[in-house]
């Protein structure tokens, strides 16, 4: 190879904000606008590597720092990240809500340095994966052992929400208010319309548990094949969790985060043998040998953005195949860069892997040029160089412009929520 | 890519001889000539990639199974290896050595159907990543993830041993006999002379405990500044094993194997507290989960040619990590193709390795054009494509017709060590 073409020449990271819906989870409510960043690393071969991560102004910055001493790597070893992120990352250098899980401003899971660098290292990898794979014409699966299927299964992803925001001038989608099992399975209905998808999940935590129940059950009646899930994240106590599982035994493929904390769902599970899953209580490579132990996982769902990227999510399948522990992948608010990382990371993982999360028909907005079509409920695998998708210039510049001239630079949906409910504060947990 | 020149047109399984040292063991003494079989996997486009393993006729007869089946399949999915070796390699489709655990004729560890599917990926495995590499000009470590060091640490691998073989007309080297702690000492002496290895490793299990202690002591006194390792493969009770380990703290690095089974390992650990490492008691991903729990091993020896290759390695060093269980690489006889390749994954294992075994001092052939350098007892990562290594046809050859004219098919220390003493029977377990 020409190792001086593989050497990082310039990284831009570029924060931006979209749109996105009034989606209730246990916080509260989803911000008319959510941040993200673009990566883009550029060689000295003038090819250019994308990666997108979370744009909250203290993660943005961390994202920065390590940019700056990017310029001279060689985009044949993402592995190096790491030991570039301990050495940058230190916990004097970053925002301290990175850190410190006391005083994690982070919506759901922990903080604290692991996790820290696992986002910052995934979002690098994914973008010298894609350079790499550019440079050399090879998909950035043929760099991660190689895809043992053609197409990755996604789940809808369903979400209790209003028809609008409340608060004025907010952008508006054409999606009807879903707020009882009736709106949830009418959501269910289009949404399987249009992408075809063959697993439902439905985002709870917003009512009581027995409206939520009875929305899965309202599911599973009209769509007796098809696989359905349900994600209160953790604010249900034991007992309530326990209950739960019990009524929806044989109902739900699996309950996702009931409650919080390995002991807590281990206790779930050694009750009611119902399988949980998890993207809250194992968020970094310390939470898996007790929480495996504890059998309080029985599908684990990675996610490359806080995992370290697309080669340690391999890594992560493999530790959860060796365990018996199944897999799918969690998703927040994404756009199409971190689609097709997702999408060429779960063509690799060998094994079962349940229908993966997509936060896809929330999002209308994107920033590649060709966004990525569902056929019944799958994306295909592109074999094409990198990850196979190509920066939509103008339409990141417009996103871009959209953070610049405005002041959200975080994710709060306990204050979205005041805009309707100005009594509204953090709900408890347990809640219920 | 061009797609089509990425597909395996041709394979071939080269079954060969290589001349073996008269190395003690506890079963024996190593063959005047052991079996290895070379893999040539030629592409569409014209590139070739090498593979080495087993050569018992066992191992060769199943690998030449999956082979028939390699045609037409990509070099980019080497993942898909899996799929395969499950569909071809099924048990009544193999000799039943190869699955069987009672009837296994392998001569450490186990026989059942995972290992022989991760011996058989393995295999093929590395000829694909070698052939994609040649193929986009990206060294075998750019396909891992990349490397993370540039050079990679091997331990000198001490034996007991005769100064020939008991056979009459077999190969002799210029080594002399070592069967004392003086001899041990001379060996490694000269060892770290030539090849400037800065760990020692003695095989034991061939001498009584307290002998081979004393050997231990004597390397430690003349390398001071050298970590010792002594392997006995499991031939101790666990009571030895505890004494041992308790005479020789703070003297091994660690203890290799000293006895059978995750259960007594464990004992041993706990009632003494020294790091016991091992290539016998965890050899497949079944046994992770109850070993690891157990706390039965501090060091995991992992070896690519079992562990179904060098994607499975990183994903394996990764399990590791995770748990808090250190890493080395264990080694059987090999050529210089195995010795690119564990260097290669070696390259690419983040965090701390141990100095890895190899053999390479005791074998004298190769089948690759430029044998590795080791300067202060490590080999440098090459950058070349794919392994960095190339086939020396005319040796091939040799060691080829040497198989051809030799009955010679497998490894059998037990019957080598009768043509020196008729009466030698397989040594018990525990024998000490
Ligand atoms: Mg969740
Ligand atoms: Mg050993």
């Amino acid at each position: 190879m020409d190792e001086r073409s593989m050497l990082v020449s310039e990284v831009r990271v570029t924060p931006i904000l979209m749109e996105d819906a009034p989606l209730l989870n246990r916080h509260g409510v989803h911000q008319p606008y959510a941040t993200r960043c673009i990566i883009e690393i550029r060689t000295e071969g003038g090819e250019v590597g994308l990666g997108e991560s979370y744009g909250d102004q203290e993660y943005l910055d961390a994202l920065r720092l390590l940019a700056e001493h990017l310029p001279g790597h060689s985009v044949t070893a993402p592995n190096r990240l790491w030991g570039l992120a301990a050495e940058v990352l230190r916990p004097d250098a970053v925002d301290p809500r990175l850190v410190d899980e006391q005083s994690a401003g982070w919506l759901f899971g922990r903080a604290n340095l692991s996790r820290l660098h696992g986002i910052a290292v995934s979002a690098f990898e994914v973008a010298l994966l894609d350079a790499l794979g550019r440079t050399v014409g090879l998909p950035v699966h043929a760099l991660l052992g190689g895809k043992v299927r053609d197409r990755v299964d996604y789940a809808a992803y369903l979400f209790y929400r209003w028809d609008e925001h409340p608060t004025p001038g907010a952008p508006r989608d054409d999606w009807p208010e879903a707020l009882d099992p009736a709106g949830v399975v009418g959501q269910a209905e289009r949404m399987v319309d249009e992408y075809g998808f063959r697993s439902l999940k439905l985002k709870g935590g917003v009512f009581p548990p027995e409206e939520e129940v009875a929305a899965v059950e309202a599911l599973r009646e009209a769509f007796p094949e098809r696989p359905v899930r349900l994600d209160p994240n953790g604010i249900w106590s034991v007992e309530t969790s326990a209950r739960v599982a019990d009524e929806l035994r044989g109902v739900v493929e699996y309950l996702e985060d009931p409650c919080l904390g390995v002991s807590d769902m281990a206790q779930v599970h050694r009750r009611t043998g119902v399988p949980l899953a998890t993207n809250m209580c194992v968020t970094t490579p310390e939470d898996v040998p007790g929480a495996f132990a504890a059998e309080a996982v029985q599908i684990l769902l990675c996610d490359h953005h806080f995992w370290g990227g697309l080669v340690a999510t391999q890594q992560l399948a493999a530790i959860c195949r060796t365990h018996g522990v199944g897999l799918s992948m969690h998703s927040n608010t994404h756009l199409g860069i971190s689609l097709a990382a997702m999408t060429q990371a779960a063509a690799c993982v060998r094994g079962r892997l349940h229908a993966c999360d997509t936060h896809r028909p929330w999002q209308g907005e994107d920033v590649v040029t060709r966004p990525h079509r569902f056929v019944e409920g799958a994306v295909a695998v592109s074999d094409e160089p990198g990850l196979g998708v190509e920066l939509d210039r103008e339409a990141l510049d417009r996103l871009h412009r959209r953070w610049l001239d405005s002041d959200v630079r975080g994710r709060d949906d306990v204050a979205a929520m005041r805009a309707a409910d100005p009594e509204w504060t953090m709900p408890p947990a347990p809640r219920w």
